[in-house]
């Protein structure tokens, strides 16, 4: 495990201020993000998107980061060339020896997911540092989000990394509590980088995490358009456990639905605001001591 | 004061979706809004910007029905030509015969105002239905906005009203709770319209409101570029004194920027989305007894 170069995205979703406003604030700040042994570079993924204050202008960037895509001569939305851009500042995703060995994504949620990491990769030094976080950032909670989608994720260009998603926080605001709690968790993992050599044997090798195990949409009619929303009784209960018999939908006329899943499983990014359009309403997940 | 025609506006920005759902329920479920003696319709005002999942798609509606910008025929973006459309409808607003006596106007804000009216006009039917709504919600809260802008919202085409707006809600999301809200408090006026001429002796003509004074912008650059944002101890504090002295902003390197008013004022519509390139990040008002 070598760490000579870490990048952090800000901006990747153009309506999530918290890592747009970070982005900028450190292009005109390097020292803050300077530490010794390595080099650090600050991203500002989807500008035009920022001006827009939008998710993005054409397709989703945190989705349009597959091999598959990138190497797609067809695809050229504004996305599509950003994510190729990408690939060779942090990538190339296809080549073992990448330009980048971290690659740290700052997002917003409208879900109050507090201080939270999504974790798509499996790279010992992946888990090293959300361990090490997770012992520094006692609310931290951790996501592993395996299997639907992130392979596009801006992350996966890199050699490792993680998302840092903060919320609740509406999309195209700042909170000054977000932002601060955003900065912090860079630089105590910049922290830990400078000290790699030192502090890597003392981090426990296992740490509390919930392991993603669905997605769960909102109830639609034939048009697909919504026939209920999240029911007040699960709004906000992101981390929380979800039994059977319990209310998880309300329709329109004001119906209950409950959850009629057999596993207890735990509701994470509920009621985000971007996933409306992807087809869901929740996560549901594990909580598991992943050994790494 | 004579109800005949009651107007219920959802959807004028179009990712405020609790209106544009309840709009697109009620068309579907008429009855539910039916009372004796007067017609109520029901208004779907943005559709376009609600599939767009955007506040607008040229121009705010909601500052667009002014009478200069309705009779200027060189005026004709999205929204230009959806305030003639409302116009025909609820107003004119120029003709003393309007077509509508209330417009309830549906809004959300990513402030968290609660349950909370913005009344921008002084006629009487407006005022007692505040009043008996205040007395009916003991936690709604009332603001009058008069003195910047309000000339051009949708409910100013109608004889009376006002706009409901509910938050802390992020753009492009339903909440269940402040849904239901909204539905009740509508409801209520309804009920309170069908029985006016035997409950209007009874209304209280004094209503403890939020007075408008001024706007606060962001502190910003040469280039009009935010340097600060909302103060965390700011943060969520709408209907909240702030004094002298007391933090009002953050920089984005951390130094706090305080309150230099004199007078103690209310904080209200604090770090609302949709307020960013207005170029304000709250309001200031003050509370006082509103005799009418």
């Amino acid at each position: 495990m070598k760490i000579q170069n870490v990048a952090i995205v800000g901006g990747t979703h153009g309506n999530e201020f918290t890592g747009s406003y970070l982005a900028k604030f450190w292009q005109k700040n390097p020292k803050l993000i300077k530490r010794i042994g390595f080099e650090t570079k600050v991203v500002f993924a989807n500008q035009k998107a920022f001006k827009n204050v939008s998710r993005y202008i054409d397709r989703d960037l945190n989705r349009a980061c597959s091999l598959t895509d990138i190497n797609n001569p067809n695809k050229n939305s504004h996305e599509d060339k950003l994510a190729r851009e990408l690939n060779s500042k942090l990538g190339p995703k296809d080549d073992k020896d990448k330009n980048c060995d971290f690659v740290i994504d700052l997002h917003t949620t409208t879900a109050n997911m507090g201080l939270s990491l999504v974790v798509s990769d499996e790279s010992e030094l992946t888990w090293l540092s959300v361990s090490y976080l997770a012992k520094e950032f006692e609310e931290l909670k951790v996501y592993r989000w395996l299997g639907d989608e992130e392979d596009g994720y801006v992350n996966s260009l890199g050699s490792a990394g993680f998302a840092i998603e903060v919320g609740a926080i509406p999309q195209g605001v700042l909170r000054a509590d977000l932002y601060l709690k955003t900065q912090e968790l860079v630089y105590k993992l910049l922290d830990f980088f400078e000290k790699f050599e030192e502090l890597k044997d003392s981090v426990k090798r296992e740490v509390s995490i919930y392991d993603h195990v669905a997605l769960v949409d909102y109830p639609r009619d034939i048009n697909s358009k919504l026939t209920a929303m999240v029911h007040k009784n699960r709004q906000d209960r992101n981390f929380q456990k979800i039994k059977k018999g319990e209310p998880i939908f309300m329709t329109f006329d004001g119906k209950t639905i409950n959850y009629e899943g057999k596993e207890e499983l735990y509701t994470l990014f509920i009621n985000e605001a971007a996933y409306y359009e992807k087809g869901f309403a929740m996560c549901l997940a594990k909580k598991i001591e992943h050994k790494f």
